[in-house]
């Protein structure tokens, strides 16, 4: 390398743990320090700007004061991170040359100094002249990859099931929804808006949707819509949606607990899950999972759900909020339901 | 048959429908009924006298005017039913003759008119002169069947695996704990009495056990014997006990739920269960089952724990009710764990 080049890193640090629901002020965006465009000689680091950043819900987990998770909380008064894309610059590890475009995760900032070691989940990325950059963290990443190995690994699909999917139409749950399709099943999502509702059965192929907000009885609603009972329940949000699915499931049914937003911000005065003792009688199969824990079948997901994309089987739908200025805006926004189709920050053009 | 005999025929019949948990007074022990101890001609019936009654948590389920469960609730005014054991007096059913010894769903009451085609679970019993009759209701019964699948099917045991039973001394739980041992677990069992934790330290093999009902903290008691988490939950009380279980699960951890006992009895304004997003983080499998799905291995059930019993390596205590007068005494004494062991009514001699 020749003469090197200092730059601003505009950063989003935590500024307090977090309890219950973050909001923007929680956050700080940070002007004024500055780094080297250099992966220091025998670091075995490297150097990358940063593209787009990943919002996932599980981050609010680690914005709490809480180390019995399997993630460390985040450290108030430093930046934050989470999945992203982003381009290498410089670098001192063999296996990531320069102009090499990698995911895994990154810090909230405009560059980072990664080293492989960390236990990053590093990945280098195939681009594809079809397929947008950005989906590499959402359908292709990791939202698409727990709902692919969720679905399959845990849900055991069987053509004609009548599946149930919650957030149906966040990151996680647009796909799970068009792969039950996929598999010959009837499938109902729920989602918090009537705009939502719209895109699940006009865009995504759901057979029905309904807006959970509009709905006096959950147990209702469902009632409505699986007059003989849900055999799959893909469960992102945990809470009075898990209890009323648990009343009608049926005999066998397997419910997939994949996220709990709504559980995760109650108190500990709040209500629990009532209905649990339905699991007996219906003999019902609730298992929880992580998708790192199925890495295993990455490259088969990559794989099969890149040519349904290709052939037209599947969409995808991102909210993509421009410049970190706008990432704690969108990293909240996920809690109240604004997003609208995975959201994703885009720090820098490619 | 010659001259037909007409007896009197006690009977405990159900006065009203219960909400909460069942007192004595919701049960009548009545008198000056008669029936002729006869199975008439071309009715397909079989006539027997009762000798044992099982007195089982479920039975609550069927006390209550709710119609949503596997098994109808019973008839207010109505004799009640339950498993037991009875001896066949007259017979229209070629495969139940004069003497022999049955199991499965007969009333209580001191005679029985039984159909085989009404789905009553019936089997005749291989008497065993090294076996008392009534363990074919608990340890060779459905409480012992429901420990054996319920262990073996859902719970996927492995040597050196870290077991807990919650109600460890009754029907199921002693058995559970007493196969984990044979498993080669280490096991610990809550149960309510100090009474019971003596029994199940020194009688039933139990590595460690505890008093419930002396624990501020249900949370606290886990980690102290689970240092390093459970492998395996045997649930058979939900409720807190489950909500203490989740915080302290390992990650791969399987919860089979067996019985909600505590939970059964919570009116819809009680507290649910709050620790279930810990399924998610550690991966847990919650799996609710029905031993009566599991009949195809009930002859390998009787066959291994018939001998494993006769080589010494099981115990199985009974708490017996002499007289169906003590019935309504001794299935209400359930729910506030009253008996020590498997409780059976003894209607009459063998």
């Amino acid at each position: 390398m020749g003469e090197v080049s200092v730059v601003e890193n505009k950063k989003v640090i935590l500024k307090n743990y977090v309890d219950g629901i973050p909001t923007e002020t929680d956050m700080e965006v940070k002007l004024g320090e500055t780094i080297e465009l250099k992966a220091p000689k025998g670091s075995s680091c490297f150097l990358v700007k940063n593209l787009y950043l990943s919002c996932d819900p599980y981050m609010r987990g680690r914005m709490r004061d809480f180390h019995g998770s399997y993630l460390p909380p985040f450290v108030p008064g430093q930046r934050i991170e989470g999945f992203g894309l982003a381009r290498v610059i410089d670098s001192d590890d063999t296996n990531y040359k320069p102009g090499d475009i990698v995911s895994g995760i990154i810090g909230w900032e405009e560059y980072s100094l990664l080293r492989s070691s960390d236990n990053l989940q590093l990945r280098n990325i195939q681009l594809d002249d079809d397929i947008p950059l950005s989906y590499h963290l959402g359908l292709l990443g990791m939202a698409g990859f727990t709902a692919y190995a969720g679905f399959n690994e845990i849900c055991c699909p069987k053509k004609g099931d009548s599946v149930f999917v919650s957030a149906a139409c966040g990151a996680v749950g647009q796909l799970v929804g068009q792969l039950a399709k996929l598999h010959g099943c009837y499938v109902v999502g729920s989602a918090g808006s009537k705009q939502k509702v719209e895109i699940l059965k006009n865009e995504l192929g759901y057979d029905e949707a309904f807006n959970y907000k509009e709905e006096a009885d959950l147990d209702t609603a469902l009632k409505r819509y699986f007059p003989e009972g849900i055999d799959i329940y893909f469960d992102n949000v945990g809470g009075s949606m898990l209890d009323a699915a648990l009343l009608n499931m049926k005999v066998r049914g397997r419910i997939a607990l994949c996220g709990m937003v709504s559980l995760q911000s109650l108190s500990t005065s709040s209500q629990g899950i009532k209905n649990l003792y339905s699991a007996i009688y219906k003999r019902l199969r609730l298992e929880g999972f992580l998708q790192s824990d199925y890495l295993h079948i990455f490259p088969q997901f990559l794989e099969n759900v890149k040519r349904y994309y290709k052939e037209g089987k599947i969409v995808y739908i991102e909210d993509i909020s421009e410049g970190l200025d706008l990432a704690p805006a969108a990293l909240v926004g996920l809690f109240s339901g604004k997003n609208i189709g995975k959201q994703v920050v885009r720090v820098a053009k490619e």
